[in-house]
């Protein structure tokens, strides 16, 4: 009998856990493009097909399900990002890898654009738990392409006197602010400019022989 | 009679317009930091200390108030960006200039960020009115910026194998994304890593000799 309830309650609790699954993920292309602010309770009940209370059933508001979206939607653009990255072999070939990627890699991932720079801009004035998440999102973005860096210094393809983060936060903003460019004027050519422009850059950052 | 009335009816012009550009004035920072889906019209009655009826006998709706708000802050910042930039002598150095204003000169922005990135960002999946107004903001901006290089370009200061409009992008783009960042983590030192990336980058454009 025990056992018999104790299946049943898992049951119920995977279907449940599907179920939350499946409204983050209806959630978050409303999130990634509209915003925290322009996703109305009525937009998320429209999408997910649920009532306010079986919404409230799985999330206890607005804010828990957008962060949930957030990570989502994250996780999404950050495999596409790094997908083969770490099979190409070197330093400067592997961070140019992550450049394609970022230019030409959109098959799998949430309408909308990034959702860091959308979350950053949106929170950067207020929600500190949606900015939060945001700057663990850089963070992490930073500190991997930072290592790819320290890797590429530490074999000697990489000049000493590169400063990692700096780098990496170059590239990101540089990649970063072409989205921006791109999704306002409905054109890829700022990507393909940033991708030519951060090319030539890493191409200077060999030590002089 | 007729000059009396008229004397009047002007006199009611000049009070409307200065209220009208007082409503737009104290709504222009709560659109920069808040967003136009995230500032509300109990918001704007605040800010304003009007009542409904009252913005609404000035802007007959919230998207016509929010394009005067738009381009008020873009007209503040855009100010800050250029201050002095067409003295200084050679091209090279004007961009530095224009670089150096975005990172330091804040003093007279509207609180909330660079309004291109924070319209573009809220805009690029909907609200056409707002887009349009971001991306002819971008486009005077990259306008500006390409017509210093093509200048140096035709003084010999500038290799003529240099793109000036992809050039102006990278430059935006750069500090676009390095705000991005630096707002997020409330540290300048990503806009001084751009500006050390980009001035780096302008100092390897002069012809080959």
């Amino acid at each position: 009998m025990k056992s018999e309830r104790k299946t049943r309650s898992n049951a119920l609790g995977q279907k449940g856990r599907q179920t939350r699954q499946e409204i983050v993920r209806r959630a978050a292309p409303l999130f990634n493009r509209q915003g925290f602010a322009g996703t109305s309770m009525s937009d998320l009940m429209q999408a997910t097909g649920l009532q306010k209370g079986g919404l409230y059933r799985h999330f206890p508001s607005k804010q828990s399900l957008a962060q949930e979206a957030f990570d989502y939607t994250w996780e999404k653009a950050v495999s596409e990002r790094l997908d083969g990255v770490d099979k190409v072999p070197g330093s400067i070939p592997r961070l140019k890898a992550m450049i394609d990627n970022f230019v030409e890699k959109r098959a799998h991932l949430v309408p909308g654009g990034c959702p860091l720079l959308n979350t950053a801009i949106e929170s950067d004035d207020g929600n500190p738990t949606l900015r939060a998440r945001a700057r663990k999102a850089l963070a992490a973005w930073t500190s991997r392409l930072s290592t790819i860096v320290s890797e590429g210094i530490k074999s000697g393809e990489i000049a000493p006197s590169v400063n990692p983060a700096e780098l990496a936060d170059t590239v990101v903003a540089t990649l970063e602010g072409a989205l921006m460019i791109s999704r306002l004027r409905q054109s890829e050519a700022s990507l393909h400019t940033a991708r030519k422009h951060l090319s030539a850059t890493l191409d200077t950052l060999t030590p002089h022989r």
